[in-house]
């Protein structure tokens, strides 16, 4: 049996990062995807942690190539991500996790439709949002207000996805996240669907 | 917050009622909806909880009223859903378990698609299905082909259900539609989500 996907999106400061943490001894084995970018690493960033650090002409060799489950350029710099350690992990069976936006949420669809499920993560209300990123002191004014425009723009998109996660109490979103990831690992792709119905009426 | 849908389907034989029972005290407060029928009390059915029993002509009369989710008529007897009860049950934010046929599935999708999770579950062969068929000792060996012939036709639509549960350990597939009846009962309809949206945004 080959493994499944479940993407989570929603504006950073939603806490997706703590709730995978929170969670991760409660859903299994996982893989969590890394994306590949060409942007430098900053200090204390690690290859193979972080991201996948790689330079312009490999990555344009690999989009021509069709490596990449999906890709997006900013600010001159790419990031994306590489279907190979997807698939690796895939065929070991296991549920792959992704953190990318509402827009690489719509072309994963597009290639791996039949074994997603997605998941919108997001504070309680823009306010809060806006609370949580300036705590963080880790963004200037400036950034933080893209976010927020960016933030208000993303969560139009929530009827995309299959389920709605409202960050409010840190517990109850981690124990929704639970539920929604082991559901999620039991999803069963079309051609282990076709494999299955051929072999049940065999038999 | 309203409620949610489960759907259920899977040929007879499958186990759907054990299935049910086994995993009711660690699914939480659902209703499962009771289908209305046409057809004479058999001896020892009650109404409202087997069937609700009507006669034709209100069953007719509640057709033209859109008042089913969906229905059909096999051997001259009308066998629907009604939607009254599945209203008051969402109202009330409770999880709605269904157990349908296919077609029941594909009508009953077309009408509250966005809060709709669905499983199909089957024994692991055709010939487990058998087996299980002729040991209960309950259908004519007619009855049993006719279950068997429409099994064969039922199973080639799985790919139309969220989740396949294949019965083939009673605990694992116990397992399996909790952890799916849990997932289920976060869908959060489209209406919910607009209303949630507008009031993010406010806030």
């Amino acid at each position: 049996m080959s493994g499944a996907i479940l993407i989570l999106s929603g504006p950073s400061g939603a806490g997706k990062s703590t709730i995978i943490e929170n969670a991760s001894e409660q859903i299994g084995d996982f893989y969590f995807s890394i994306s590949t970018t060409t942007r430098k690493p900053r200090v204390g960033e690690v290859d193979g942690v972080d991201y996948y650090f790689t330079d312009k002409e490999s990555f344009e060799r690999d989009i021509k190539a069709g490596e990449f489950l999906e890709y997006a350029k900013v600010h001159d710099n790419y990031y994306g991500t590489s279907l190979k350690p997807v698939r690796e992990a895939l065929e070991e069976g296991k549920l792959v996790i992704f953190d990318i936006d509402v827009q690489g949420h719509r072309l994963a669809r597009e290639k791996l439709g039949d074994i997603i499920t997605s998941a919108f993560i997001t504070p309680p209300t823009l306010s809060e949002l806006e609370k949580r990123l300036k705590s963080r002191c880790t963004d200037s004014p400036d950034i933080v207000a893209k976010r927020l425009i960016n933030a208000k723009k993303e969560i139009e998109e929530i009827n995309s996805y299959d389920f709605v996660i409202i960050n409010d109490d840190l517990q109850k979103a981690t124990e929704e996240f639970v539920t929604i990831a082991r559901a999620a690992r039991l999803k069963m792709s079309e051609s282990d669907r076709s494999k299955f119905v051929d072999e049940w009426k065999a038999k």
